[in-house]
Formats: structure tokens, sequence, C-alpha cells
């Protein structure tokens, strides 16, 4: 079977997006914080903490931070939330550890098989805002067979920044349309798209989780919508 | 079985160095200039080649050039010496894709199940003066299971810079005791320990061929001297 459409075979690398595409990071963080923290709302904790995601980022991509990692980033944004969910008190080695959750995120139930599969026809690798540290310490836990890390901290640039997304394709020696991002985010893949890349959407609905379900209606200018990488698979004819 | 000498129960990441110590570059360098050009001495081209490497990367560290990945100081080496080996009528695709043997060298035979146990307990990434693209290509093909691929390229920095041993640990959020480099060149080793970390030396008599066995003796101040990996994995006492 060899059914993608055309011009998708020059594709060699397929780069993933990782927060929400490859990994809960909702689930995962509501079930830790259950565990840990019972009398917290572990739902709003871990959407509130995601909230300062972006805008911890363009603050270092405005200039405003030097280049920070996303570790820090998140230990920033941790620090402020702690007291408006009753946490204050927890002192420094805890938050340093609860900060590592985002080192230990489960992956979408798909997502180890489903790379195995494209790996065997494409060089896959992460491109996630995330730190190398980060992606390497997740990627062993969870058992996820990556052929290379790659992180905005490789390129010095966080997402949608053109640098990341162009740094795949010259690490690699190739042009951008040889490579194509997976993600569950429209704006991600606008911005691989916008430098030439191919991209794929894959949905993942309960990204926010299940009181927040997501609208994953296909939208134009993605050359793929998958149900999850099994269905991608499928779809680039990779058995 | 747990017999690591004092102290390296501290290590928690494996770095390896590549050319000569996980990958036979000159046996792999041989095996295809007999094929493609039976003509040349063969074992006197690949010693030719590796001889430029050194000189090129001290030209970038020191300023002369502006970062050079190693796919290029390969390709400046190699039309460098073209004509002393009688192919100077190779036209570009075939320089190219001559180059592009650095991507293709076959690794010792010891390494691929040697760091398939080592993953179990540490985490095992390259640090290498190859580029990151050269070293995942390299790894597909040869089946090396790197949990994270760095890389000078990854540091801006060629060994033996202190920025390329010391971004290993900055990576991982580690101290530099809890690393260790493995290689099976002393001078790499040496760079590697002045910045704190530990090291393995590997022994690989054949680095440059049956003609030019290498003095793989001991020699003071490694942690740990060992055969090869298997051994190394006993040294340490991954079972």
């Amino acid at each position: 079977m060899d059914s993608q459409p055309p011009g998708l075979d020059a594709v060699q690398v397929l780069a993933f997006d990782m927060f929400g595409t490859v990994v809960d990071w909702h689930g995962s963080i509501v079930r830790e914080m259950r565990d840990r923290h019972p009398q917290v709302d572990a739902d709003a904790f871990a959407l509130a903490w995601r909230a300062g995601y972006r805008p911890a980022m363009a603050r270092v991509m405005s200039g405003e931070l030097g280049w920070t990692r996303i570790d820090e980033l998140h230990r920033l944004i941790l620090d402020g939330i702690l007291v408006r969910f009753g946490l204050a008190s927890l002192d420094e080695a805890e938050r340093r550890d609860l900060n590592r959750v985002w080192h230990r995120l489960d992956p979408w139930p798909d997502a180890a098989d489903g790379l195995a599969r494209l790996k065997r026809r494409y060089t896959i690798c992460t491109l996630s805002n995330g730190n190398v540290g980060l992606l390497t310490n997740m990627a062993k836990r969870a058992g996820l067979p990556w052929d290379c890390i790659l992180s905005a901290e490789t390129f010095r640039a966080y997402k949608p920044a053109p640098a990341a997304y162009l740094g795949v394709a010259q690490t690699f020696d190739l042009a951008p349309g040889q490579v194509m991002l997976v993600a569950a985010h429209h704006d991600d893949l606008a911005g691989a798209r916008a430098c030439g890349l191919r991209t794929a959407y894959v949905e993942r609905p309960l990204e926010f989780g299940a009181s927040q379900p997501k609208d994953v209606s296909p939208q134009p200018g993605n050359d793929l919508h998958a149900r999850d990488f099994l269905h991608l698979a499928d779809l680039l004819g990779v058995g």
C-alpha cells in the first residue's frame, strides 16, 4: 500500500510536536496532582499551568528574557500559580520535583506503536518547545523510539519562529518540503507551512481534558488529517 | 552484580565519542573504496581523509572559519586529496555521495549489543564532532539505540573544547561528575576529565587498520578501561 497524496513521496523526515500531540499533558498532570495533592482542583491546576506557557515563551522571543528553557519557564509559571491553589507552602525540593512532571508525561495510547511503524520508512524526530533533557527523559520513560531529539533549544527559537522549522530541514540537509510537521495544533502547522514544510494534523480531542473537548474538525491547508498516529501511518502507506 | 568503582554510582549519562569508538571509520571507508575505486590504495585514502580532520576543526575553533559542520569539513578535505589519489575527475554528484560515506560507517561488532545493555541503566547519548544529521543517519542504518543525539554542532564547539563536554551535563541538569565520556582516544578523555566528567577508555586496536595497530595500553586518569562495550557493561555492573 502506498497511498499518500501527490508530493508527499518526497518527505523523508517526520518532525513531531510533543505536548498534546504525542503526550497527554493534561491527563498526566491531573493524575499526578490527584495522587499528591487531592485537595486541589487538578483539572484547573493543569490548565492554569499550561496557560502560562505561551506568554512565557513570548517573553523569551521578544527579548525580555534571554534564552530560557521550558524547564525554567514551567518553574516560573508554577511558582506563580501555587498560592492560588493553596500550595504556597511547597518547599524547594517539592517544587523542583513537581516541575519535573513535564518529564513524566504519558503518551497517548497509539503513540509508541504508531511511531514504531512510521520509523520504518521515515526519520522520526521531535520538534518541541520542550528542552532536550526533558524530551529525552520523556522518551526514555514512555518508550518513544525517536531517531533524533530536536527542540527549540537546539535552534534557540521557540515555535512558531521559522528558525525552528527550518532548522529541522537544515539539520538533515533537506529542502523544507522533504520535512513534515505532525501536530495537534493548527497554529504550529501554519508556522511550518509558511516555511515550506508539509503538515499533518492529528486529532487529540481530549488534550484539555474531557470537560473541554477540542474542535478537531479539518482545516484547509494541511496535507493530511489523521485521527491518531496509526491512522497517520495508514495515510502514509506505512504498513 | 554491581561492581563499579566508588563514585561511579553517581553517573547517570554515558556520552559516547563516535568515530573510532562506536564505528569503524577506517574499515568502512576501505571497504567502500575497494568497491567503488579498486585502483586506489584504500588504506592510504582513508588515512589521508581522516588526517585532515583535526586541522579542519582547528580552523573553525580558531575563528579562521565560521561554524562549519563536519559534513562540510569532510568535503573540503576530500576535495583536497582527490588529485593525489587519481580521482580528480569525480563529478559533483559522485563527490557528494562519496562524502556521505561518513553517514554509512559500520559499528564495531559489540557496539549495538553493548549500547542496548548500557541503555537499561543509563541515558546513552552521542557526543561526537560529527553533525547531528550525520549521527542520526548513522544510528538509523547501524541500529544504534541512542536516547539522544548530541554533537559539537549542538554546542557550536568541537571537542576538546570544554563547552562540548559541559554541554552534556547542562542538557540533563547534571553535575559534570554525573556524566561519563566513553572514548577510544586519550586526548578526548583528558578534555572531558578536565571538565569534571568521569571517563572510560575503550580499546579499539584496529581503529587505523590492521597495518597500523594502535597502542591500547591503559593510561592513568581514566575511571575505567574496557576492551569493548560489552566489557564496559560488565565493569559498570549492567547485566
